[in-house]
């Protein structure tokens, strides 16, 4: 099998003859510029062949059309258009090749949804019986399934009451000419005619502040639609820990919390169907994942003992129930199906986002962090991955920060100082209110590296034109009365630093903690995925600087974005997919309660200084 | 094996050595009189050794004291005592130990209920599980699941959201020691601490005009208790396509109906449990069997389809739902399941007949026939079993006959006709108030054997001093106004004769078409088992005098009773014996259409002539 390296980082990557170098980079998660969908058109995906040129194809139209000879005397290539031909070629990705997206250097790219056959759980097949005779009255459930199995239906069907009432009736009405969805050996629904072409799935990231739907068609495995809510349990608290507080004081409050995430779907799913112009009742199956709070409270559980030690979920496997059971608004006889969740604080979503990324599938070294109020981490290969949840708390939601606020418009998201210059971007664009948690991380290390604030985080220049003492405590003035949209300085604390530091060494004891344990240092590992929204705007550069994130090089940190949801859909689109990572839970997975070791507080504390020199 | 020869009938038995000669009568369905049960008490099973006396063992101290010198000089020796001991014994049973009732040469036997090892669907397993910590902090069910593997259980168990959602506060309140329910894979209950002793079943068989009720606690096997109730449907009508009608008319109708003899199995369930002092809610699986059209109603299912030709059920394959989902009251997530049904009119009722009497093991010829509206007749052995049902009509429920009744105390159950001479018997011993079925086929094959009809049914005998002559048309008095209880005379006439002749000739043409079908004479049938409690009353010279059934020795025929409710119970009981059923009515069962014969007609026609000479 051909081997591609791809530098700076040395990422080697297995390939067939005939694969594109833009496939391969793809495959490899890093995100190259390509405008034109590699047709050979916008010339941006240029890469440079540092060795085995003749193992790659001969220079294509576009490429003799859009490079200069100086250009291809250096060995420039277009990633779309250079295939692969021979057994080795090493691949340098210039910086400028890559997406760059509000001044960061590497921008989130879109995991894969497809990266399994499509064979969704949830079947429809055509039959067209023969009419009953008094030479053949066999019953309509028997002629049904007799036909269905000699159109290849392998399993011993079972039929719902509600189905087999209605089945007699509908097929008389239309002829004997029918189609039945299957769910795995269950007849879940009998339609006139033929409707094969009507087989619609539903994905689910519940997550605590939103929920994003996506509608699939399951015949091509096509986003037919998408859209995304804020989670209206956010009324009854910003974190889990509130919820479970007030789910557990009654079922009356549960269920309330219940069908508040379940009526948001509810109108999404209405909507997308409606811009999608299919009918509700095509839809055969929901597939969700979130954290396990969420998914308890989705389905109804009481999570009160995931909020107390020794934190313990009600079920922690993949769970399937019907959809009319929690209210959920698809084909009356349709499922509900979960991800498996791992414990308490690594939920449904951290194993979707393992499903997005492979990474049980890697030989090298892999780091995949969500980051968020729980911050989930997970170190390993294909041999084994290690779990574990980090306690970070809210601070990068904005909470406990005094000028701290979420990532909307107005929120400073990205800092550069130099010097005594300082240079903000909101979100938006619009004047800054407050800092979110990718300001607050931007924040801390151009203080740091402009030595501002030393490794503990205390203001060390004190004669910074930006440090003032108020109450005789210090404070960095971020954005000057006269540029903020209240009129007010926005500032920084020394406690408010402390937070933030506090909030970072969780998630750096966390992988030193793992990394430990599977006896490995932080620099061996060879590919970080950072999931979640929070990580889309995440600046790598201060990511490292201030420690959040092992020190490696740039391009081997990939930013998924929302990779929970297309965890959600690879399973909604393929039944191979639910086993394989099922089984990869189960057996590759292990989790490590990080409050039960007693190395963890020393870690800890450890790595609340600044930096990844610990 | 040692092989047993029961004469007369040459019945021949595989046995084991060391079994008793009263075990190998058993076997064969052959109800010998053992009021001690077979302790060598009551000296009743007699029985003549004809040969290989040498091959049993010696007379035990128990026959040397209730037998007399002359019998053990006979060959005489008591059934329970006497064991086989070699290969080849020959046995005579006389007719005086045969139990006999109501002056019937053979009653029913109750054929027995454990022929399979007990093994029922649900299951019941104590555990105790280890109390989380933080070190050991998997979820609820998964601690449960595992504990359960450790215990042997092989399944992937799943669980319903409704017990999932109790699960973790059942396992907290006590103490981590429960006893969870299975039914197949699915974990239906958790119950605190251990209550693997208290695990009950009901079985239903659902008559048309009866409804008997079970109890069986499954750990031993015994029945608790037993009950039986009219049928409340049968306001809606006496016969099934009556109800059809009713039922068809509107959902709600059919909902009325459903719902009747649901409440009618709740009211008895609820007196057994009483009866038992058992909790319902540990009954956890009910059992029903009952004719398809019974089936449908009580399942919820129109049963339009059944009433009009090609005669179609909506499913004939054995059928489970949760009771809740029809409102049987045992434990929430208990189930109801229903044996197999053949087509429209040979319904879960015959099925379980088959799998009472064991009739599909059988390598003699057997004709197995539930007597009733719609006689259920199955001609077959071990090799193939045709199914066919015998449209008899009413006329045995005394429907469409002048003095025609249902067998209730006064009505005539039995008559002897010598001569001028006519003695009846009536249920109850009171006066009589009109003839039920089994008197009607007494009187015809009296007044055949008297020679007062002929073979087509129309009075010879003119002169008989009962013969009387009313508004130009014969009639027989079979009791005369100064005896019946109603103070006038009980008669029958020449168009009630008829009637009951073309309800004769339809069971009789049945038997007939599948012995053609077969390709074998009636005459080769080596035994019958006449079902239903119709046949229990039934007296076997007057049905084989008049063609009921065909013209084979009596000791062949067995009547068994109310076999469907031990049918049912079989499977209650043993989850192999559900299997067996289900491959035996799929592969051995073959369904004959008579209305869709040819032939039918003629035969049904010449069925019509008295006698077992055609």
């Amino acid at each position: 099998m051909p081997i591609v390296m791809l530098k700076p980082g040395d990422i080697s990557v297995k390939t067939e003859r005939g694969s594109t170098i833009l496939q391969v980079i793809q495959r490899a998660g890093i995100p190259l510029a390509s405008i034109c969908g590699g047709r050979g058109v916008c010339g941006k995906c240029r890469v440079v062949v540092v060795s085995g040129g003749e193992d790659l194809n001969y220079l294509t139209n576009a490429e003799i059309r859009l490079l200069s000879p100086r250009d291809i005397e250096k060995g420039v290539r277009l990633a779309c258009q250079a295939k692969i031909a021979g057994d080795y070629v090493s691949i340098y990705i210039p910086e400028e090749s890559l997406i760059v997206s509000r001044g960061r250097a590497i921008a989130p790219v879109t995991l894969r949804d497809d990266i399994f056959p499509l064979n969704p759980v949830v079947k429809k097949i055509h039959v067209k019986l023969p009419r009953p005779t008094l030479e053949d009255n066999r019953a309509d459930f028997e002629r049904l399934r007799e036909a269905l199995v000699k159109q290849g239906v392998k399993q011993d069907l079972v039929i719902p009451l509600e189905v087999l009432r209605e089945l007699p009736f509908i097929l008389r009405a239309n002829n004997w000419d029918v189609t039945v969805v299957l769910y795995e050996n269950e007849l879940i629904s009998v339609e006139p005619g033929d409707t094969t072409n009507k087989l619609y799935g539903v994905a689910v990231d519940i997550g605590t502040s939103k929920i994003i739907v996506h509608l699939v068609d399951l015949n091509s495995g096509v986003t037919l639609a998408e859209d995304s809510l804020e989670n209206p349990q956010l009324t009854y608290g910003a974190d889990v820990i509130s919820r479970i507080m007030y789910a557990e004081k009654s079922q009356e409050n549960l269920i309330k919390l219940q069908q508040l995430v379940v009526s948001a779907i509810n109108r999404i799913i209405r909507d997308l169907a409606e811009r999608a112009k299919i009918d509700q009742r095509n839809i055969y199956e929901v597939v969700v994942v979130g954290n396990t709070v969420m998914h308890h409270l989705f389905f109804g559980i009481q999570p009160s003992f995931i909020a107390r030690s020794p934190y313990v979920p009600a079920i922690s496997r993949s769970f399937k129930c019907k959809s009319r059971e929690i209210g959920v608004d698809i084909n009356s006889q349709g499922y509900v199906y979960s991800h498996p969740v791992i414990r308490a604080y690594v939920g449904a979503d951290g194993v979707a986002d393992i499903l997005a990324t492979q990474m049980y599938k890697l030989d090298e070294l892999v780091l995949t962090i969500d980051i968020g109020t729980n911050t989930e981490v997970f170190l390993g290969n294909s041999e084994i991955i290690l779990a574990a949840s980090a306690p970070a708390g809210p601070a990068f939601e904005g909470v406990g920060i005094t000028y701290g606020m979420r990532a909307v418009p107005g929120a400073i998201e990205s800092i550069r100082i130099n010097n005594s210059d300082v240079e903000c971007e909101t979100i938006g664009g619009v004047k800054p209110r407050g800092i979110c948690g990718t300001g607050l991380i931007d924040l801390v290390a151009e203080l740091h590296r402009n030595r501002i604030i030393d490794d503990l985080g205390r203001f060390t220049a004190v004669n910074h034109p930006r440090v003032h003492i108020e109450e005789g405590l210090r404070r960095f003035i971020v954005v000057p009365a006269e540029e903020s949209a209240t009129g007010a300085e926005i500032y920084v604390t020394l406690r408010d630093i402390e937070t933030i530091l506090l909030a970072i060494a969780a998630i750096k004891a966390a992988w030193t903690m793992l990394s430990r344990k599977l006896g490995v240092s932080p620099l061996d590992i060879r590919r970080i995925y950072v999931a979640g929204s929070f990580g889309a705007r995440l600046n790598v550069d201060s990511a490292v600087e201030v420690g959040l994130l092992p020190p490696i090089s740039k391009e081997r940190i990939i930013f998924v974005g929302e990779s929970a949801i297309v965890g959600a859909k690879i399973a909604l689109k393929s039944s191979e997919a639910r086993r394989e990572i099922g089984d990869v839970v189960e057996k590759k997975i292990k989790y490590i309660e990080l409050s039960a070791d007693p190395e963890f507080r020393d870690v800890y504390v450890k790595s609340m200084r600044i930096g990844n020199k610990s």
